[in-house]
């Protein structure tokens, strides 16, 4: 268990070797026994492995070739469409169409996506999350027929992997956790916490690439731009009014 | 692994044997393996294992006896103030004080919360996810001293169980689960969907108990009031604009 925690590594290049259905059913189970809010399992999970659906979505990913490779997409959505549905038959007024559960609906999703994710890839199998989908949610309600009450948050993509890159870099444990209190950050604290990242070779490597000085002018400038985070705001709020998350 | 996952049932019933370093130390670098947005990690994660700090947190959420019984407290925290202030020392101008950067670090909190928990678990450890941490968010900030830039999401106790509950009940694969499009339910898949929950001993207890007609309504009526539900909504969009995650 540890050691697939230890070892995930996000697989971009899949074989078009197919999920088998008991697998997938493994998967999807071991999603749903993950804790969720209230035990009311505010999410959906909408399993894409049509061809032509895949080639529907693909846009709304961006068009990144692991998203129609993968022989499986598994979209993790909120969900209080369902419970309402269930309270009203039930002679029950639900009053879950805010905010509030929009973040536990949230929750619910994500952890039953990283129980999906680590039974995948204890399987063998490899898996990429696609941070693209809270971008485009507008686009995969249309093309997965979301009803009111759901709304997409994150995509995983689910295969057996071809290629087999290295563990990524992350920060030191002391860079993100903190102890009793949260102690912000000083000049120095950032620069250390931070050097092993700026000074790596896959660094310089893209500085050289993209003529950048610093490794988080990428981020700024290329890979998530200040203007496109409000445009992808703004349009993701719109998409919590109309799926009925902002009733007050 | 596949067993941990199958096998998973919240705790709310802890020795006080005490979390070792060492075990610490793996769950919370378990944590920091998971996916994450762009290798940007924007979360933190404060440890919590004072017991005046416990105290102090106990009312936020809701006084639950586990919130000061368990050794451990995990607050996993959606965080861009990290990452800011990254890219000011590197000559870089952030734009991640938005409400699409508040959904990816969720995202990412969420991710490594997950980890951890499983991680415990693994060791032999229980856990219970706090649910609470979002209505007292506003609170919590103040006690964790939680920056600009930096909001609580979930809190995650873990422990060594003094309980040994049943696996929990779950609904049927079919009724999380969608194929290519979201077939919305009918009334007689959410009756099929809902039979054995509905039907259970354990809600036949609680219906007893509270004086209900339906399940449904003791979590309308007594769990999770509209009411509160909009109360809290608002003070936790307030915390999003206090803490820098609404800018248009």
């Amino acid at each position: 268990m540890l050691d697939t925690l230890f070892n995930h590594k996000s697989i971009r290049k899949y074989k078009n070797t197919p999920v088998s259905d008991q697998d997938l059913k493994d998967i999807l189970e071991a999603g749903t026994r993950a804790s969720n809010t209230g035990n009311m399992q505010v999410y959906s999970i909408v399993v894409t492995r049509d061809e032509e659906m895949k080639k529907k979505l693909a846009p709304t990913h961006f068009n990144q070739p692991m998203a129609t490779q993968a022989p499986v997409l598994l979209t993790f959505c909120a969900d209080i469409n369902r419970f309402n549905k269930w309270c009203k038959q039930r002679d029950a007024e639900p009053g879950y169409d805010n905010f509030l559960w929009f973040t536990n609906a949230v929750i619910d999703a994500m952890l039953a996506s990283q129980n999906c994710c680590l039974a995948a890839e204890d399987k063998g199998m490899g898996i990429c999350y696609l941070g693209t989908t809270t971008y485009n949610a507008d686009k995969i309600i249309d093309i997965l027929q979301l009803p009111k009450g759901v709304i997409p948050i994150t995509t995983v993509v689910v295969g057996y992997p071809d290629e087999n890159p290295g563990l990524t870099d992350r920060l030191p444990l002391e860079g993100v956790v903190h102890y009793e209190t949260y102690k912000d950050y000083s000049k120095e604290d950032i620069d250390r916490i931070f050097a092993e990242k700026d000074s790596s070779d896959s660094t310089k490597a893209l500085l050289e690439e993209n003529q950048k000085e610093t490794l988080a002018q990428i981020f700024t400038d290329n890979r998530y731009k200040k203007a496109d985070n409000i445009h992808f705001s703004k349009v993701f709020l719109k998409v919590l009014e109309d799926q009925g998350f902002m009733n007050q």
